[in-house]
């Protein structure tokens, strides 16, 4: 497991987390077993675990629950990528082969679907309603989510809420119910179980205007994947708004989003006249100061908490999402 | 709704489920609402959430829970025909289009993720730990069956308990899990749980040997799908196995399955042959006798249960099974 430096402390809770992970895919026969045993195994860097253990780990700790449960998140986040990767026909994440470069579509569909299942039974092992509600919702939020993102519902040329309604349901709502729940099983107080989820949605806001960001200007070999992928999807970004507001040219913008191409005209080129003139834009850093906004807010959430080494770890975990290049 | 007889006793819960499963998939934005409004309401017997209701109604009724989780489980068994749907590209389930003849393959498969969140979310409505936990177990039995299948882990050549594994996967583990969340709802003593759990259990795997003896015998206008389908789709169901018993010819099957298939040979033309074969066999009646033998271990289940209307409802579901036509 690559830890990241600032969950040092809780290291031997999510080695547990990577444990019971495992062992709850491999409860199963081959070649399923085997197939989810190596999507697990691919990595990722295990902030939804974490959310839920910090969050826990501030209050009353009951390892049980609170380990079942990071897995559950972990496996929940897993299940989406399998879906995802099989909507895209992406054939490689995190520089592994995905499951459905080797495995027809229908069974990549049940494994995930599977998987599903099987993050929502560790959610159930919590034997707390609350969570197990959590939980359900917020898979239902993010399946509406990218519903809508399907359905070509988000347009750029609508309200800029429209970005932030789509990663609030992408992203955000899973890190605010990781810390939620967290903070649910640690028996905190209702008033910081709210400061928790607040903190977990500012701090999934930031990962994920980090992360469209990165799609721009991150470096290809470290991605794993090229620039503009979100464009050639037909998705527009919060750098692209931010590029359109500082006086850009929305007809670039229509054409690296296939509509309206003019005849002859390459999207591929377009895509990338558009990824080269957002990058010489204030777009980034207009992006980098929104990101840097919603940190803030969520430090502001968890400051009177921010005693001890957990807390601390929350901090530092904020600034990380800020900073980081992968 | 189109109410079996003895239904009669529970028509008004079962109305409060219809109207509880629409309440719960309008709670979305459209287009989705109104694509998964029109898959709830295309029907169904509705068996599941009866045996739900039935359970529940044979001890402490508690309403809201209690349909809550009849309204779960039939939005489960709905969400994994969306998938089964897709997989099997269908575009008619009950005379109406399937949600895949008209979205996109990626749309359909997230409306049933959705479903199963949906679900999920309702179960956890009903605030018991021990419903949210066999409701996520049976829905992963249900995939591993699935895939089981898909992955072609089943083969004629193998022993039959393989077909009763199946069909337990595929099919019972949902009665089984709908007698047994009811019962756990009524507050039944847990040798009553066990009892109805196996009741049901029994029921599905009768229910789903009559599925597969109609794939032979069926009309395929009531059916809403030609006989053989099964065979088409590579599946070789009881009714293959006692015609084999009985002497068949075992290169049909293998030609019919598209395994081995001779040069210039028609597959559509083996199944139609061995459709023929199997209905002249003595193997439907064999099938129907196992059918049977299963709907008499359903009513030895609850006979100590049988003296009221919802008992004698159980007795008579039992019956039905095994009898019909569609």
């Amino acid at each position: 497991m690559n830890l990241l430096p600032m969950l040092e402390p809780i290291r031997e809770d999510l080695e547990a987390v990577e444990a019971r992970m495992r062992s709850a895919v491999q409860e199963t026969y081959e070649p399923l077993s085997s197939a989810l045993t190596a999507v697990v195994g691919s990595g990722g860097k295990r902030l939804r675990p974490a959310l839920v253990v910090l969050a826990a780990r501030l209050h009353r700790w009951d390892e049980r629950p609170v380990i079942s449960l990071a897995a559950a998140v972990e496996l929940l986040h897993t299940a989406t990528l399998i879906h995802d990767d099989t909507i895209d026909e992406a054939t490689i994440r995190r520089g592994s082969k995905t499951l459905n470069a080797t495995w027809s579509r229908a069974a990549t569909i049940l494994a995930g679907d599977f998987m599903f299942a099987r993050a929502a039974a560790l959610a159930a092992e919590t034997s707390n309603t609350r969570v197990a509600s959590i939980f359900a919702n917020t898979l239902m939020t993010i399946c509406q989510g990218e519903l809508r993102q399907m359905l070509s519902l988000y347009d750029w040329r609508g309200p800029r809420a429209d970005y932030y309604a789509r990663i609030y349901s992408k992203t955000a709502s899973l890190f605010a119910a990781a810390a939620e729940a967290g903070a649910v099983l640690g028996h905190a107080p209702e008033e910081r179980v709210q400061l928790l989820r607040s903190y977990g949605q500012h701090l999934g806001m930031a990962f994920q205007i980090m992360d469209d960001i990165l799609d721009f200007v991150g470096d290809e070999r470290q991605m794993g994947k090229p620039v503009g992928s979100d464009l050639r999807q037909g998705i527009a970004t919060l750098p692209v708004y931010h590029y359109l507001q500082s006086g850009g040219d929305a007809a670039l913008v229509d054409a690296a989003l296939g509509r309206g191409l003019p005849d002859g005209a390459s999207r591929a080129q377009a895509v990338n006249e558009l990824v080269a003139a957002v990058v010489s834009s204030p777009a980034i850093e207009a992006c980098r100061e929104e990101a840097r906004g919603f940190v803030r807010e969520a430090a502001r959430d968890v400051s009177s908490l921010a005693d001890g080494c957990y807390g601390r770890a929350l901090l530092e975990l904020a600034d990380f999402v800020v900073e980081r290049e992968t």
